[in-house]
């Protein structure tokens, strides 16, 4: 069998993993907390579905392919909450990159670093779109589950809404939605964790 | 808020149940059995390393959109083994595809019921490769477990090569490539249903 062939195998079978990656949130249908593979095709559907909004056009192949990989670096780095980020976290996820897109073929290791490095600076109207929906997700599912965890980790409405600004730089439409849903939240009781002042 | 952005997020929620659509097979790395997002995410990542084995060139967009839905309507119609699958079951997934897909703008629902349509179909070199990575990753799943679901399903050899031949329409390189290891797996004892004469 050819070299390609079983480094492609072999990397195919590591990031079977990535369904072993618990994640805080939890899905909306069956309220058992989701794994980044979920997470991940979750995304990739959200893309082929809310396109039309994003602020730029865009590369429709390119922000799939960012959202499917963007979590393999879990497989070593884990899952850290998008509260809780760190230089440490950031430094893991780089080493796990390496390792990870190492185990393929030269040629397509540059190109799935590459598009991970692009997802990650956010500098791109397909990096801040992918982005944006990696955001969105457990946003949505915190609003359909009453800010369930949110509330876990003591997190207020003005930290959601802080964080998740950003989901602007990818789609202003899709922010202002979720803006207008989190103030709703609010002002329904939801967040039962109180503002520092 | 646009009619538009409401029936697409109403999609959105809708399709999370493909989180509870369990597999009849198990994960490589935790022997979960596996849901559909789960393993729509996994053939969507096979398609990113191996498209270049195809017998013919595809559009990896078009391959990447159908895997990530061709799933979808096993929210109505369940999911059902490659083996023992039936006209009354491909009548159910037909109408979960028109309800699934009709939730969305008329614009997507066309677009999404003629890509899982082609899917089904497999005329296209695109719906051929799809389809080839859909039987592939349960077939993978299998040798790496030795066997485990098919012997649990009573499942002998010659039933496997025969259903999953047509992986060779998708790609001749993958189709060789499982053959042998389906050989190997049976020359090593590891299926444990005689075939008949």
């Amino acid at each position: 069998m050819n070299q390609r062939l079983i480094q492609q195998l072999a990397f195919i079978h590591e990031i079977d993993k990535v369904k072993t990656i618990i994640r805080k949130t939890k899905n909306l249908s069956n309220g058992r907390h989701e794994n980044d593979a979920e997470h991940s095709w979750h995304i990739a559907m959200m893309t082929m579905v809310l396109a039309e909004h994003a602020n730029h056009p865009i590369d429709v192949l390119k922000v799939l392919k960012m959202q499917l990989i963007h979590d393999l670096v879990e497989i070593d780095a884990g899952d850290v909450i998008v509260y809780n980020k760190s230089a440490e976290n950031e430094e893991a996820e780089r080493l796990a990159a390496e390792r990870i897109f190492g185990m393929l073929p030269d040629d397509q290791k540059e190109e799935l670093l590459e598009l991970w490095l692009e997802f990650e600076e956010r500098k791109t109207p397909e990096a801040r779109f992918a982005a944006a929906l990696d955001r969105m997700e457990p946003v949505l599912q915190n609003i359909f589950r009453e800010c369930e965890t949110w509330n876990e980790h003591a997190i207020s409405h003005s930290r959601v809404v802080g964080i998740n600004t950003k989901i602007g730089e990818g789609s202003q439409t899709l922010w202002e939605y979720i803006k207008k849903e989190l103030d709703r939240c609010l002002d329904e009781g939801c967040f039962t964790t109180m503002e520092k002042e």
